[in-house]
């Protein structure tokens, strides 16, 4: 089979069938299918949310048709698509959401409008496009139906697309924003190790971090434990992004952290011109 | 192997090993069934709300053994049962949970009480029939063993139904209640597409909404998208239920919507008699 | 292949990628493994409520190899490791949370420190050890690489393990500690059904509890329905332990009952002395 598995991320929560009935219509057109769950619960709609954790996880999963549904627009005009790059497929709306991944896993080759009936369930409802529409896509795809026969090409640059996260790095300074807070309360930034090299900061360099009105004093280290129980701790994250941790804490729980919200971070003039 | 999937729902929440053990038990005895997990979120004991989300999913998997556990009388006197339909089987507690689901899959056929022993685990804990009595009968089932091995027949007239919930359509005007609120806060009634045409509403027919003590104007809708944002939408939802929705927003956060609460719907009467 | 399941069990939570990333690792090093998920939602980096998920359910699971990362130590000195039992490996960090599963898994064999970099990513993050070291090391046991090939063996007896809980028990009486609460608000305590026999109580004997402070009279009964609707029961639970619980309601919501908490037992006298 040309995937074993299908990856699937979505807003639906955990509380009704949703995810289930998608599952279910899934294990009826491609019976040998993997499914693996990513998460269900990406805040209701909130489509940037669900684009970074699907970008930040579909390095690790096996080659796959990854099915990713967090749609405002549901039954409205956005198309349904289905991208292919050079590490798998993808399926869902076109508003932003598959983009960060398909570029994660080499960028997108070719772009599809999911248009043809006889690859949706034989009843569209209005809101559920999910289950009628881009489940059945995910599952003839693995079952080796060619993309192309999908619907009609779509040029990638017509494609939705967030604007990046601003990031500006200089000697000592970095200007950012919050991408996200995770389970733990970390607070993940755009920022990437690139921008500490610019701004020429290394473990151990204090730093003062502005972040909602308020100004901490963090360190930036490795890993948690470089700083005391309490402290705040400014790292690269397991995706290789800036991050806030409180050692045994939580950091979100102590400055907030809304996604887009701007963060100043002032490395220690000393420890950057010393290098 | 006669069924290769087993659904599985109950109210045994996230936090616990409850499901993962049922999930083992199952694994022990028929390693090659497949899991499909519907929800383990039912609020704790409301079977009501666990029979309405079995029977509105279970249209969609493929032909299963549909195990649910939402018990309040477990360790009680009511029975264990399975039932079999035209299309899978269903295993569970004898209090209203699995009938909705029954009738979903073309009606009961045959109803068994699992008393045979030895298609229970060898211990049976007085609180825990999940794990000794139902998963055990669901995985022996999808083995092949015949459901009247596993107990004896029941008169499916006497096993525990819920009353219908109530509702009344005329023209220009549905009485009906509220079957339940699903993630994005959507409020589900039990009224459906036929009593919509009993009412002689049409797309864009304007509605005024009781529910609650209050008076909502609303629009009858194809989808949220054919009201403004903020703004309320009747509409068929994708089990073909009445439904109402505010489009960018949660109806339930707005308006409340208890299962159970009776709701009243007048439709505008020159848009009903226009027709 | 000489394990068909790994078992999973963290402190991930469901909102991000984490749990997800972990199971493509397995998925990309051994694509037969079947996963099946205990829970991702301990409390953050409770370790002993992990241990105390785990070891309860590894009994009802297939031979496996169960993968458990709750850890707040991440990226500091403590071991990561796997456990050999006569039923089963074990995979996580050294801090406690393997030790009460392998003892219900008849015990701990060997124990290895996983050291090998070849059975590990390719780059090891700081901060996610469950997806770079843990889960790698899961899936190639399942595989079959001898435990001995991830790293050198350790003497058990320098593993770090919890205290056990103190129950001591005397005729009449029980003094014990809560282990934790679950989903359904019983309260499970550390007492087991030994101790029961030597305080001398038996099936409707009539106990006063003491919890936080407060007394409540309740029942030693069987089950929940042993008891009137909002009656307090004592009874042993599905995992052999002492638990506490209100006929439909929750002992937790009424009586609270945080881990760790001492409880006491106070048996009607005339009951145990006229045994």
């Amino acid at each position: 089979m040309p995937f074993d598995w299908i990856s699937f991320t979505t807003d639906y929560g955990l509380d009704d069938g949703f995810v289930a009935a998608c599952e279910g219509v899934i294990g009826r057109i491609c019976p040998a299918a993997r499914v693996l769950h990513v998460t269900h619960t990406v805040a209701p709609q909130h489509v940037r949310r669900g684009a970074a954790v699907l970008a930040q996880t579909v390095p690790y999963l096996p080659e796959s048709v990854h099915l990713a549904v967090v749609d405002p627009g549901v039954g409205t005009a956005r198309r349904p698509i289905a991208l292919a790059t050079a590490m798998g497929l993808l399926v869902g709306p076109d508003n932003g959401l598959l983009v960060p991944a398909a570029e994660a896993l080499g960028g997108i080759r070719t772009a599809h409008e999911l248009r043809a009936e006889e690859f949706r369930l034989s009843t569209v409802s209005a809101t559920f496009h999910g289950r009628d529409v881009f489940a059945p896509a995910a599952a003839y795809l693995a079952r080796g139906v060619p993309i192309d026969e999908l619907g009609p090409a779509l040029d990638p640059a017509t494609l939705v697309r967030f604007p990046d996260p601003a990031t500006i790095a200089e000697r000592g300074r970095i200007t950012t924003e919050v991408l996200g807070v995770d389970t733990f309360g970390n607070i993940q930034l755009a920022a990437d190790g690139s921008h500490v090299d610019t701004a020429g900061a290394r473990r151990g360099t204090a730093v003062l971090v502005h972040l909602g009105g308020r100004t901490v004093s963090a360190t930036l280290g490795g890993t948690f434990g470089d700083v005391e129980d309490g402290q705040a701790v400014v790292y690269l994250d397991s995706s290789g992004r800036l991050a806030i941790a409180v050692n045994g804490g939580s950091a979100s729980g102590e400055y907030g952290g809304e996604p887009g919200e701007q963060v100043v971070l002032l490395f220690e003039a000393s420890a950057a011109t010393r290098r």
